[in-house]
C-alpha cells in the first residue's frame, strides 16, 4: 500500500480583515483548507465566503465585558498570600496587595474574610485567631493585634481578577494602549452560566460561517500572579496550577460534596501555591477532581449548543485550559471534536498526539504572527529571523510527530507581519508538505517500535501525560528527558503511585523512569516514605524489570538511605547527613559499553548531581566526575537498573537514552534495527506501507546509515533540517 | 618592654633508644627540654639520665593485653548496624559482623539480644518485635521470621572491639606482623577501674625518671569503624562522635542517673550513628553530658595518682579523647597539667591554645616521623619531602600562634627517619626558632585586636570550639572558615543555640556567622524551626548587630521561606519548592565595595551554592554566577548582613572575611590598621612590647605595608615562608 501525501489540506491558516488578497495567496500557497480569526484581528465576507473551513476562536469568560463590570461579585477569584512582614511592635499593619499588580487583582472585600481568610505567624507556623485580626475593606489593610515582636506574618485573602490574565498579557506585548482591560467572570455562579449559554447561543448565531468554534478555552487559566515591581512582575506563573479556580461558593460546593472542607492555606501552602513542581496533596487532588467535573459538566452544556448548530467544538490547550484535563477519564464526556495544542517542541506534540475521545488533533506552530515571541525576543520585526524560527521549531516537533501522527497543524496571529519575510512564507510552505507527507505515514498504521514499553513514574501520572507545566522547562530533568523520549521508536506511558498502589507495575511494562530532584512531583517525594511502593518496583526488577533513575530518583529523607531505590540502583547520594561513613572506592568500567557506544567525549548532562556514591560492590560506574558516578549501572535478581546523574536534550543523551531503554529491558539486540548510525539524524518505518522516512535535525547536512529488518544498511545523505521518505 | 627570645627550652624531642647520639645531638641542636617515648619506641638510661624532662606516653585502656584477654566480657563496645539485607522470603538471616572487619570486632554474646539490640524493618522504619527474631551465638546470625518480601532489615548489636583502632592502624600502616593485637579494655566496670589504678600506679612506679606523664588519652576513642573491604575500609570514622563509650552498664547507669533510657536507635540512628557533622539529639547530648562525667570522675583519680608522685599529667587532645571534652564546664576538674595537640593548621592551633585550666599547651607538628603521613602519602621514605611537609604546615599553624599562644611544640615518631633528611633537620630548627620568638611575644600579653568579637553559631557551640570533627575538612565551608578566622585579629567565640535561648547573644558580640549546609550541625537545621531562635536574632540585628551567612544559613524546610532569616540575609535559595515563583530580578552593585577591595578576578568559593534569589527590593549582590548571588549585603533596621554562597580558605578570601566581619560590625574605619597591604603576609602587633611580626605565608619572597597605629605605612620584603620582628 502507497499513499500519496495530499498537496494541500490540514492546514489552518489565520486570516485578516484589510488583507484579503494575502489571506487567498497564502491560502493556496500553504494549501490551507480552514482559515481563523485571532486575538486582535477578524475575517472579512471575502475570506469567509471564499469557501475554507472558518474556524472562530471564543473565549466565554470574557465575552462581555459590560456584564462583568455590572457583576464584579462574579468575577474569578484567587487565594493570595501577603508578602511576609516582620511585627516591629504589638500590631501590625498589612497592606494585602502590596507587591502584588494592583491592575490584576482587587481585595474580595464582599464574601466574610473571618470565614474565608486566614493570618498566619509565619514564623512560628501557627495560626493567628480570628479576634486578632481585622480587615478595612477601603484601605486594603489587615490590622493584627498581640503580634510577637520581629514575627512574620501573611495573609491568606480572596483576591477578585480584574484584568484577564492572557487579555493582560496581549495588551501589554502589543500596547494595546487604553483599550478596555477585560475581565474574566467565574461560570462557578448560576447566573453566570446562564449568561454564559445565552451569550454563546447569540455568538454562534452571529458566526453563521464558522465550521469550528475554537474555544480559548474552557473557563479557568492557569496560574499568573504579576507582581507590582518590574523586577519581579511574574510573580507565580504555573501552567498545570488551579489557584484561579477558587471562589467561597466553590468552596462550598466541595464541602458539600466531598464531605469535608478546604482552607484558604490548601491553596496557598505558606507561598508556594499549588504548583505542579510539588507533590500534590491528597486534598489538592480532590479539589482538582471537584473542579475537573464542574468544567467538563458545564462545558458539555456550551458544546451542546455548538453541535446543536452544526458545528464542531475544539479546545486550545492551553490559557484557560485548567480543569479540562484531557488526560482525565472524564474528558470524553466533553463530546470536544477536536484539540488544539501550541507547541515549540516534540513532547508538545505528542502531548497533543496522545489526547483521546477527539477526531482530530492540531498543532499550532511557533511562531506566532506576532512582533515579538514569548520572552519579549524579537521575531516578525528587526533583527527576527522568523523562517530559522520556524524550521528549528519544525525539526524538533517533527521528531515527535514521525512517532505519533496528529491530524492538523496551522498558524496563529497578524498574517499581515509575512509580507516583510518572504523566506518565512517558503519555510512554512516546506513544513506544510512535510507535514503532509508524515500525516500520510500514519495513515497506513503506526510505525515500527522496539518492544521496550517505558512508563514514567510521576506523582501526577497519567494525568500530566508529556506535561511538565508549560513549554519547554529547560534544566528540568524530566522535561529534558521526554523531549528526548518524544521521538524515540519506543512506546511510552505514564504513571503515578496511586496508579502502583491500585494496579501494580502494568503487565506490558518492561522499562520504569523515575526522573527528577527529592521532594518534586517528577522526583515522587515523600510517596517514597510508603513501602508498599517499594515492595511493588523492587519485587517486579526482581522479576526482571528494568529501572532507570535520573538526578534524585525515589529520593527522600527518610529511614537508612536517600534513595529508597538505592538497593536496585546501587547508588545513592550524599546530601550532607552521612559525611562521618566512607563512600566505597570503586575502579570506572573499562572498555565500551553497549550504553555509551555512540557517546565519544565528555558527557553533558546540563546541572547534574554531585556527591553520588556506590552502595554495592556490583555496581558498574561508566562515567564519573570527581569520584561521583555519573552513570552506573547495578543488577538486583533478574532485573536491571541503570543511574543518570541529570539529563539533557541533546541528540548524544537521547541516543545515550535509547541505548539505556534497551539495555535496561535487556533488549540490546532489536536496538540496531531502523536506528540511524548518526545521531543528528532520526528515522520510522512504516511496515504497512513499507515506507522509511529519515530525518536531518541538524543545521548542516548530514550522512547516515540505517539497519533494515533485513540486516542490510541503507545510506542516506541529508540537506540540513530535510526529510526524506523512501520504500523499503 | 623588651622579651629577648630563648635560643633553647618548649621543645619536646621523641628519644629512640639505640640511637642515643643523635637524640642528644638533635636535643642541642633543636633546643629541645623535654624527650618523650612514642608508640613503638623506648628510650634508654643514657637518654633518661641525660638532664631532660622525660615525657611517657601512657595508654590505659591498653596497657595489659593479658588482663584484656582474661577479661574479654569487659572490653569496649560499640553498637552498629548489620548491612541492610532485603528478605526475599518470610525468613531472613542477617551475618551480624558481614562488611565490618572481622579482626576489629566481635559480637557481644554476654549480654542478652533481646534487653540490648533491636532489629529494624527499614522499608517502614518499624522495629521487629523481639518474638520474631533470634541470634545464634555460634554462627552470628540474626534470623527474622515473618519478614516482608524485599523489605530491608537491619539488626542493631553490640560488638566488642578486639583491636584497639589507634594501635590497629599503627600496627598495620608500619607492618608489625604478627606483633599482638592489643584490644581496649573499658574503664565503666569497677574491676577494670581497680586494675587500670593498679596497673597505672606500678607504671609510675616504674618510670620514676619521667616528669610528664602523657596519657593517650583518657578511655574512649573516637569513632572509627572499619569495613571488611579493601574498597571501604574506614566504613565510619568521627573524630568527635561518641559511639565508642556504649555498654549495657553504662546505658544501665545513664538509666539510673537521668531516669530515662536510651535505646540502641538513639546510637545507630539509622546507620549514620553519632556524627559530629548532624545535629545531636537532646537525648544524645545527655549521653555525652553523662560519659563526660563518668569520664571526669575516674579520669582523675588516675591524675591524682600521678600528681601524688610528683609527675605532671598531660593528656592528648587526640585519639581516646572521647569524653573528656576540653571545652566543657567540666574539664577543669580533671586538674590535668597539660594539654597536647596534633596539628597540621591554624585553627588546630587555636584549639589547643583555647583550653583553659591547664598551665600548658603543647602543640605536636607534623609531619610525625613516620615512613607515611595520615593518608599513605611518603614522608620519610623516598618519595617524601619531610621538610617541605614541615614549613608548608608550619606557615599554617604560625597564623593562628600569633593570634593565642602555646607553651610548647614538639615532635613525635621514630627519631632515626631524620637521619637521611638533613634539610628537614634545618627547617624543623627554623621553626623552633620561630616559636619561640613568637612565645615571648605573647608574654606581654595579648596582640592588638580589632574591636570586632564574632560568635560562630552552631548546634555545638562553645563544647566545640575551632572543632569540625577531627583534622581539616576541606571543602567543608564552616571548617574552611575558621582556619581564615584562626589568623585574623579579631575576637572568636563559639555559641549554641541552647546558649541563645538561655542568655541570648552575649552582651560583646557585633557579628554572628552562620556557615554550613542545610540539616548540618553546622548550620544548625531543624533549630532552626524553633521561633525563639529567630526573635532572639532578628530584634539582635535590629538593634544593630551584624550577621554572616554561609552556604544555606538559618536553612530549614519550614514556614514560608528556606533561609529562616532570609528577611535579615536578603536572600534566600531555591531547592525546588517554588520553581514556578519568578525570582526578582536584581543589577549587579556597580563600582568596589569595602568588602571586595582586596579581591580582584574571579572568586573561588569551592563548590559554593547556586540557585540562590535576592528576597529584597534592598539586597545589593556584589557578585553572583550564572544569576545566583555569590555575595550579598542587606540592612534590617540598624543592622547589617552579608550572604557568601560558599567560602575556602585562600588568603584572598580571608583577606574578604577580614573585610566582611568588619563591615558587618559597621567598623570599616578600624580595618586598615595593623593589616598587611599583600594578602599572601599576616602581621600581628604586640602593644605592650611595642612589637610588630610580619609572616610570609607564601612559597615566594613578598613585599607587604602596614599601617601602624599612628597612621604611618611600614614596608617589609620578606624572603618565603620568613617571618620578621621588629620593634615599632
Amino acid at each position: 500500500m502507497t499513499i500519496t501525501p495530499q498537496q494541500q489540506g490540514r492546514f489552518t491558516l489565520p486570516g485578516e480583515a484589510g488583507y484579503e488578497d494575502l489571506t487567498l495567496e497564502l491560502a493556496k500557497r500553504w494549501g490551507a483548507d480552514a482559515i481563523r480569526d485571532s486575538d486582535g484581528t477578524v475575517l472579512s465576507d471575502k475570506i469567509t465566503e471564499a469557501g475554507f473551513d472558518i474556524y472562530s476562536t471564543v473565549c466565554m469568560v470574557r465575552m462581555d465585558n459590560a456584564w462583568a463590570k455590572a457583576n464584579m461579585d462574579k468575577l474569578q477569584q484567587n487565594y493570595l498570600m501577603s508578602k511576609p512582614v516582620a511585627a516591629e511592635g504589638s500590631t501590625l499593619q498589612i497592606d494585602l496587595l502590596n507587591g502584588y499588580f494592583r491592575e490584576q487583582f482587587k481585595v474580595n472585600a464582599n464574601d466574610d474574610p473571618k470565614a474565608w481568610w486566614q493570618v498566619f505567624d509565619r514564623t512560628t507556623s501557627e495560626e493567628v485567631p480570628a479576634e486578632q485580626w481585622d480587615f478595612d475593606a477601603e484601605s486594603g489593610i489587615v490590622t493584627i493585634r498581640n503580634t510577637k515582636q520581629w514575627h512574620r506574618y501573611t495573609v491568606n485573602f480572596l483576591a477578585y481578577r480584574i484584568w484577564e490574565a492572557i487579555s493582560m498579557y496581549n495588551h501589554i506585548t502589543n500596547n494595546w494602549g487604553d483599550r478596555e482591560h477585560l475581565m474574566p467572570v467565574d461560570p462557578i455562579y448560576p447566573e453566570t452560566q446562564e449568561f454564559i449559554l445565552r451569550k454563546l447561543q447569540q455568538w454562534i448565531d452571529e458566526h453563521p460561517r464558522t465550521k469550528v468554534v475554537r474555544f480559548t478555552s474552557m473557563f479557568y487559566n492557569f496560574a499568573w500572579f504579576w507582581g507590582d515591581s518590574p523586577r519581579l512582575r511574574y510573580n507565580y506563573s504555573d501552567w498545570g496550577a488551579y489557584d484561579n479556580t477558587v471562589s467561597p461558593l466553590a468552596l462550598q460546593k466541595f464541602r458539600e460534596a466531598r464531605g469535608y472542607a478546604l482552607t484558604s492555606e490548601d491553596f496557598v501552602n505558606a507561598g508556594r501555591f499549588g504548583s505542579s513542581h510539588n507533590v500534590p496533596s491528597k486534598r489538592y487532588m480532590d479539589w482538582m477532581d471537584f473542579v475537573n467535573e464542574f468544567v467538563v459538566s458545564f462545558g458539555r452544556k456550551c458544546i451542546d449548543l455548538v453541535h446543536a448548530s452544526d458545528k464542531e467544538a475544539f479546545m486550545f490547550y492551553d490559557d484557560h485550559w485548567v480543569g479540562t484535563e484531557p488526560y482525565s477519564d472524564r474528558f470524553k464526556d466533553f463530546q470536544f471534536d477536536g484539540m488544539i495544542k501550541c507547541v515549540f517542541n516534540a513532547f508538545e506534540a505528542r502531548k497533543c498526539a496522545g489526547v483521546e475521545h477527539v477526531k482530530t488533533r492540531e498543532l499550532r506552530l511557533h511562531p506566532y504572527l506576532f512582533p515579538t515571541g514569548l520572552k519579549g525576543e524579537p521575531t516578525f520585526k528587526e533583527g527576527g529571523n522568523p523562517a530559522l524560527d520556524c524550521k528549528r521549531f519544525w525539526v524538533n516537533i517533527r521528531r515527535g510527530l514521525l512517532r505519533a501522527p496528529v491530524d492538523r497543524i496551522g498558524l496563529g496571529g497578524y498574517l499581515h507581519l509575512v509580507q516583510d519575510f518572504p523566506d518565512f512564507v517558503d519555510a512554512v510552505e516546506q513544513v506544510a508538505g512535510e507535514y503532509r507527507a508524515i500525516a500520510a505515514l500514519h495513515e497506513g498504521g503506526a510505525p515500527y517500535a522496539a518492544p521496550v514499553n517505558v512508563a514514567v513514574l510521576t506523582a501526577w501520572g497519567k494525568l500530566r501525560s508529556w506535561i511538565c507545566s508549560g513549554h519547554f522547562n529547560h534544566g528540568l530533568e524530566l522535561n529534558e528527558m521526554i523531549e528526548s523520549l518524544a521521538g524515540l521508536p519506543v512506546n511510552v506511558s505514564f504513571i503515578s503511585f496511586d496508579d502502583l498502589l491500585k494496579s501494580g507495575v502494568p503487565h506490558d511494562v518492561n522499562v520504569i523512569i523515575n526522573c527528577g530532584r527529592a521532594g518534586s512531583a517528577w522526583s515522587g517525594g515523600d510517596h517514597w516514605q510508603n513501602p508498599e511502593i517499594n515492595d511493588i518496583i523492587t519485587a517486579w526488577v526482581a522479576r526482571g524489570g528494568g529501572l532507570i533513575g535520573v538526578a534524585e530518583p525515589s529520593a527522600c529523607r527518610y529511614s537508612s538511605q536517600y534513595f529508597q531505590l538505592s538497593h536496585l540502583l546501587g547508588v545513592d547520594r550524599e546530601t550532607g547527613q552521612t559525611l562521618s561513613k566512607d563512600k566505597m572506592q570503586y575502579e570506572p568500567a573499562q572498555g565500551a559499553h553497549f550504553i555509551l557506544e555512540d557517546t565519544p567525549g565528555e558527557l553533558d548532562f546540563g546541572h547534574d548531581m554531585d556527591k553520588v556514591f556506590v552502595t554495592s560492590e556490583d555496581t558498574q560506574v561508566l562515567a564519573e566526575r570527581e569520584c561521583s558516578p555519573r552513570i552506573a549501572t547495578h543488577s538486583f535478581q533478574a532485573g536491571r537498573s541503570l543511574y543518570l546523574s541529570g539529563f539533557k536534550f541533546t541528540p548524544q543523551n537521547t541516543r545515550l537514552l535509547h541505548r539505556a531503554l534497551c539495555w535496561a529491558a535487556n533488549q540490546q539486540d532489536v536496538f540496531l534495527r531502523w536506528t540511524c548510525s548518526n545521531v543528528l539524524t532520526d528515522c520510522a518505518y512504516y511496515p504497512a506501507q513499507k515506507t522509511l522516512a529519515v530525518i536531518n535535525s541538524s543545521d548542516n547536512a548530514e550522512e547516515t546509515t540505517i539497519i533494515n529488518d533485513k540486516g542490510e544498511p541503507l545510506n542516506f545523505k541529508l540537506e540540513p533540517h530535510k526529510m526524506k521518505v523512501i520504500q523499503s
